[in-house]
């Protein structure tokens, strides 16, 4: 709950105008620079991501931020019209990135590379309306994980899920669910139906927007704007709010309309296997098959998934400013990875075994599932939590201070802060040449610096220093011979202390 | 040698025709993907120079890619036509970021920021003329490290040149000079050599090339294309073939035409003041005071510097492939920061106090010093010789891999782990459901995986595993209750032999 009322302070904060005068200072349209102190908690989020996927013998690639536009053309649907073009000056038609799974494709036929467990955590761009206080920005982080290969049967599948079940957890974001569903499932559905062929990923389309429109919404674009008969719409929609796990599978198996189709039924043993390997991987309680998931990428041929916190109070949909009257969203396709996901949704994915293919000169494809973590998301969270719980963060890793009590000492700080880096202590002083003593032990107190050695006149000609703890602000006398010995020792202990 | 060697194996590698068929399936020109063989080199690079930066206190920010086109207009002086523009897609007017320098004023005008110490580490882009195997490219890394505040003289100055000197020592790349030149002692120069106020700039980006091309050629250039007079182009010869230490300050201090100029005299008592503080700082030795250092940017106004590789062979400066011709590379100015500079050149900056009063409405400006790093040149180094000493580099960090001695135990397979990696134990396994034992331990000994789990049948109903050292290929019996104990120890005791 409190974090619930943290976001929407850091909301209301946000909607207020940039009041930068008559020069226009800002950053562009739906980006934002990051400080220190979100830097910090962005670099401990990434770190746990990071261990996740080496956990699972990961290796890390990167590509360029902009790829040959003709790479990109084709494969985003009706999302196209969101890609940042660069301008023509004179060389290459180029564009940036609108994901990571693209350029991944791109790479494994341009090396002819047939198998590769890899992540890459990367910036992607689109010219999407951002919502940014609710994690949602034009320019976004993406952390992937994908698994290439011509493998067995859901092997590589169920890990992917089971990646975002352990980075879920390790993040401590509270309840959440991954919703599963298969694309043979619901062509068959539409197929069994009586959806024409060529409309079925329209109607996937439609299905998709299930996570933020009710039933009658979706039924009414089925009809109106995709030509179905109220009879087909009605059948199906019988089926996509059914939601459960094995039981759902047996169920459907057994239904008559559904198991007559070669599909749906190819498609629901994939779901049984894969919820047994789920059970194996313990992540069977946080799993969900919904009939509902549709994933709007058109590129997904098998498995989808995506994740959504159900802990957190969803925010309004719309952002309401009390100061002014924001212009309505234009209308655009929310359901693709990542970031720009439904409220809630934080991770997304599923298996693409055509895309490779679609850059290779003989059409040879290498097949793929992957999952993509929606970083700006969790990072809004876990910065409204750090918020809320008044959390300090440290912004810089400074052990030791090197301070002078009296003036003319700057040479001597300087000598000091030498010994200190040279013997690898992260050291700091002011770089003013006598700065005052109080200044200096309060700029150690405010950035939580643990130590300070205090310099006077009477301590270097007698070849000692004084050693400050800052927060107890108790000093003790040390030979100068045996300074870094000691602090290693205290920094070693504390290092102990605080994590035992 | 062999490094150079090395690099030029990589160069005409490189220089080989993309032979990809009818489909043209490349990066953009200037770019690159990184596999991860190059990522693991890079990334303990960064570790190497973020651990630096962390030493010496500094916090990190982090800037979108892109700015309004306007922040970095008037910046760049003539290299601003190697900006990339992006199109105009009805909305704001962006480019792609050209260093990391002008959004850091730009980024604490915004935020009214009147001191900080940040690193930064992004992608850069510049339309220049790539020469990728000597780590040129259009889109590149940089590091960089800036001191803002009002502060007293050459103190955040030298820091920034001993920043550069433990990151050059720590990633072991041989010799190398930081060459330190101070702009008001160049202008000086040119004031008391008479020339015109309006020409300090352009003869100061003559100068700069002399890092390049014979003084001659620089004279020529004065002469003929800036407008001097032959008697004061030959009198600027005379000094800025200079370079020392603090034997060369004193000797313009006492040369009557410098020492009776204000602004060289300033200058030089400031460079004075920086060679005493690096000797302070032990960075001497490798610190020399250069007469010919100009630095092409325009926004410099005290301390410049610039790093330079000695102990490496220079590679020729033309590309010369023995297939085809190339195009003569486009003329460009080159002396800009980091990776575009001149050959060998792996590190640049300098102070800049007026660039963040250009981004404030009343003019209110920021001191500022800082350095860059040239990555991407010491990553081609780096990679060079790691080919060259034939080191083998992990790409994962599979600590255990599971492997099934028969048919039929996938389901085992999945259940140890889960155990493994719900213990933090870095673990994989084949994709296949049967995979060949043999298939199995040969991924492991390429991969370089440690231990190996084999599972059969018998070991299964005594519930015990086999546990393998993979290098040696012994194998030993464990109860299943104790794995993760004895895998923890094993792993244990291997990082502290390898550690001592």
């Amino acid at each position: 709950v409190e974090i619930t009322q943290a976001l929407k302070n850091v909301r209301l904060k946000a909607d207020e105008p940039n009041s930068s005068g008559k020069l226009v200072l800002k950053t562009p349209k739906g980006t934002r620079d990051y400080h220190p102190y979100q830097m910090m908690l962005r670099r401990s989020m990434l770190d746990k991501i990071v261990s996740c996927f080496e956990r699972h013998g990961a290796e890390n690639i990167d590509t360029p931020v902009f790829e040959l536009k003709d790479v990109l053309t084709g494969k985003y649907g009706e999302d196209s019209k969101l890609i940042y073009d660069l301008a023509d000056q004179g060389g290459e038609i180029l564009a940036l990135r609108y994901d990571l799974t693209v350029p991944f494709a791109r790479y494994l036929a341009m090396g002819k590379i047939s198998n590769i467990k890899r992540y890459q955590i990367a910036k992607v761009y689109r010219r999407d309306n951002p919502a940014m206080t609710r994690g949602r920005y034009r320019e976004f982080l993406q952390c992937d994980f994908d698994i290439a290969g011509q493998y067995d049967p859901m092997i590589p599948d169920v890990e992917c899920a089971k990646i975002v079940d352990e980075i879920l957890l390790s993040l401590d974001v509270g309840e959440f669910v991954i919703k599963v569903n298969h694309r043979k499932i619901l062509d068959g559905l539409f197929e069994a139906c009586g959806v024409p062929v060529e409309k079925f990923r329209s109607i996937c389309s439609a299905v998709d927007k299930l996570d933020k429109s009710p039933w009658p919404e979706v039924k009414a674009e089925m009809i109106k704007e995709k030509g179905l008969s109220e009879e087909v719409a009605d059948k199906i929609g019988e089926y996509v709010k059914l939601n459960g796990k094995d039981d759902l599978v047996e169920q459907l198996l057994s239904d008559p309309l559904i198991s007559a189709n070669k599909a749906a039924k190819e498609g629901l043993e994939s779901m049984r296997l894969f919820l047994r390997y789920a059970e194996l991987y313990s992540i069977l309680p946080r799993v969900s098959f919904d009939m509902s998931l549709a994933r709007g990428l058109d590129y997904y041929t098998g498995i989808i998934f995506e994740s959504v916190l159900t802990g957190i109070q969803n925010l309004p949909k719309e952002e309401v400013s009390g100061k002014k009257k924001k212009k309505p969203p234009t209308k655009t396709n929310e359901g693709d990875d990542d970031g720009s996901l439904g409220i809630g949704s934080v991770a997304g994915g599923g298996r693409y075994d055509n895309l490779v293919g679609m850059f290779d000169a003989k059409g040879k494809s290498v097949p793929c599932v992957g999952v993509s973590i929606g970083v700006e998301r969790l990072f809004s969270i876990l910065e409204a939590k750090a918020i809320a719980e008044q959390r300090s963060l440290r912004t810089s890793a400074t052990e030791v201070y090197v301070a002078s009590a009296q003036k003319g000492l700057l040479e001597e700080r300087m000598k000091l802060c030498q010994l200190l880096w040279e013997n690898n202590v992260k050291a700091e002083q002011s770089y003013k040449g006598n700065p005052k003593l109080l200044a200096q032990l309060q700029f150690c107190e405010e950035r939580c610096i643990p130590l300070a050695i205090v310099l006077g006149e009477s301590e270097i000609q007698q070849g000692v220093v004084k050693l400050r703890d800052v927060v107890s602000r108790s000093e003790k006398t040390i030979k100068r011979d045996g300074l870094i010995d000691e602090i290693k020792n205290i920094l070693r202990t504390r290092a102990q202390d605080s994590s035992s």
